[in-house]
């Protein structure tokens, strides 16, 4: 398989910013010698966390999503920040949005969320031993907290009521995981 | 479970359009009573196809994606367009992207890919009996086609070597209905 780029990039520029991600322009030249402009969706990543509780529960979340004006089945997840390791936004965000503390956490692996528009990585953790606790939660953060045992977050994630892909996909990375985990 | 919006749309303007998406950006009160600013990435939703051929094996692409400057294992997607149907548009990039015609396809369900920041939803049809045969891809769609037997796909699904994230999901999400297949 090949695996060289097979653009060249002529110009780049940044034409919109924010705190969470920016457009970016650029001019590429194809390999049959065309010019066109690319617009990247430029965003730094983001973890999903799958938590489990130490009586064998994996924590959702029925969060309210302004963007697709819709609540949603999620587990945690949040963007990275710079000088941020995905680890440590990982655990962050367990304690910030379930309160929750982990006593062991692992990655699992990684995937990209919209590869033909944005740069977004979705990096997947495993928390397990995981106590839940006070929530200090963002503003836009509207959300219930449900611990369901482990076998239905895996049926909603497979039947498609996680209507979060990344959540579903996060959890069924972790399947393997979690079907070998004993309480 | 609450299923009303908590949010309150004071206004809305298009700030960026393009071919493939806009950014839209909203004036929003939250249920505190503080207003935000709510910038939503505007997309038509697309199709992702799980291609099964009449030997059992299903079509994936290699495919360079300029965003991630990366060559990526995916199924045929694409963009909805105005006036075409998901069906139709899953049909449509069977054909263009691996020449492919289905004898059967079905709707196995939806997800957003990134609901955090836009709209997008992916509609996930598994189309089997495909026959393969001449491409009609655009510029843009640089890959190699290769056919991998049912369980080789569902393997690379589960331990993250396909790297788009809605095609792996799109693959699990089938994996029941992929089972049950005889040959």
């Amino acid at each position: 398989m090949v695996t060289e780029s097979p653009y060249e990039t002529t110009s780049s520029k940044i034409i919109w910013e924010s705190e969470w991600y920016n457009l970016r322009q650029d001019g590429v030249r194809t390999p049959d010698g065309s010019n066109l402009t690319y617009t990247v969706v430029e965003h730094p990543g983001a973890v999903w966390v799958v938590p489990v509780t130490g009586d064998g529960r994996i924590v959702l979340e029925w969060q309210y999503r302004y963007a697709v004006q819709d609540w949603c089945w999620e587990v945690p997840a949040g963007g990275l920040q710079p000088g941020i390791s995905p680890e440590e936004m990982a655990r962050r965000e367990l304690q910030e949005e379930v309160g929750g503390t982990a006593a062991d956490l692992r990655t699992i692996g990684w995937f990209y969320t919209m590869n033909g528009i944005g740069t977004e990585v979705a990096h997947v953790f495993l928390a397990t031993g995981v106590e839940l606790g006070q929530t200090h939660r963002e503003p836009t953060e509207i959300m219930e907290i449900r611990p369901v045992p482990i076998a239905e977050a895996l049926r909603m994630a497979h039947s498609g009521e996680i209507t979060d892909g990344p959540s579903a996909l996060a959890l069924l990375l972790c399947e393997p995981r979690l079907l070998r985990l004993t309480f």
